[in-house]
C-alpha cells in the first residue's frame, strides 16, 4: 500500500473487533516497522511484545476494562526505557512516539485497525505496570502503550480536524 | 513507494544537500502527512512551518551551526503547544513526535532527505527560540525541530541497530 495512502487512511479505531486472528507474520511485520524509527542519538529505548496467545491476550484485555480494546484478538505492547540520551537529556518519548506511529501505519498497511492506548494505561492506577509484571517485564522498562490489533467488526468513526490552513504555513507563523 | 518499503530505507542523513529546490507540491504534501498523525484526545497540539524562501532557510541555517543541515534548500519548522489533554495530562511530545515521523516518511517517499532535528536547536541555547522569533511565532508555542528537506549531495550513512530478537519477543519478555 502506498505510503500517502496509509497515512491519509490511518485512523484510531474504538469499535468492536472480529475474532478472525492476526498472523505471526502481520505481527512482525508491525513489529519490524516500529523497531525501524529514529531513536535519539541511536539509543533504541523502544521495545515491544506482541500478544496472540488467547489466554493472555484475554487476561490483558480484562485489565483494560474497555471491552472493545479488549475485543482484539492480538495487541502490541510498547515498552520503554528512560535511558539518558547524552548528559542529562533524554527521548524515550520521542523514540517511542514514532515507533508507536510507525506500527500504526503498518497496521492500516495491512488492513487492519487499532488505537494508541496510551494515557488510559499509564494514569494513576497503574495498568500497564500490571500488563508488564504479567508479562515478565522488568522494573527498568515501562509499559506505555497497548496497540490492540485485528479486524474491524464495525465501521468505525473519523476525528475531525481543523483545516490544513490553521495549522500550516509558509515562511512564517500564519502566513 | 510502498509503506514497508519507505520505513525499511528512511535513515537520518547528515551529509550536505544540492542546491536543487523542493517544490511547493513537495512541501505541502510533507506538511499534510505530518498533520495526519493523531494527536492525544485530538488536540492537535503540533503545527508546522514550511521554509523555502532563499534568504530565510539561509538566516535559520546560520543559527544551527551546522553546515551539512544548514546547506538544505528548504526545512520544516515542528511547533507544539503545550496543551492540557485532560486533567493534568499532556501528550503534545508524543503528538509531535508522530507528526514527525509522518514527515520523515513523507520525505523519504518523495526522494529527499532529512535528519530529526531536536536536540540541538533545544538545549540550554535554545536556537528553537531564535528561530520561532525570526518566524514570527508566540510565546506560548515551542519550535522544537527542524527537518532539513532537500536532495542528498553525498552518500550518507545509516546506523546500526540491535536485532529483532534483542528487542522485539511474543507472549512475554525475551520469550
Amino acid at each position: 500500500m502506498e505510503l500517502f495512502d496509509v497515512i491519509k487512511h490511518r485512523r484510531s479505531y474504538r469499535g468492536m473487533y472480529q475474532q478472525k486472528p492476526v498472523s505471526r507474520d502481520q505481527l512482525r511485520a508491525i513489529m519490524e516497522a516500529a523497531l525501524a524509527a529514529p531513536s535519539g542519538c541511536n539509543k533504541q529505548t523502544t521495545s515491544v511484545i506482541a500478544v496472540d496467545d488467547p489466554a493472555l491476550v484475554k487476561q490483558l484485555g480484562d485489565m483494560l476494562e474497555a471491552p472493545h480494546f479488549a475485543s482484539a484478538p492480538a495487541a502490541i505492547c510498547i515498552l520503554t526505557e528512560k535511558k539518558i540520551a547524552y548528559r542529562d537529556r533524554t527521548y524515550y518519548i520521542q523514540d517511542y512516539s514514532a515507533a508507536i506511529q510507525n506500527a500504526l501505519l503498518a497496521i492500516e498497511a495491512l488492513g487492519l485497525e487499532s488505537c494508541w492506548v496510551e494515557g488510559h494505561i499509564t494514569d494513576a492506577d497503574r495498568i500497564g505496570r500490571r500488563m508488564a509484571d504479567v508479562l515478565g517485564v522488568p522494573e527498568n522498562l515501562d509499559l506505555v502503550c497497548y496497540l490492540p490489533v485485528g479486524y474491524a467488526a464495525e465501521e468505525g468513526t473519523r476525528v475531525k480536524k481543523l483545516p490544513f490552513e490553521e495549522r500550516a504555513w509558509f515562511n512564517g507563523y500564519r502566513k
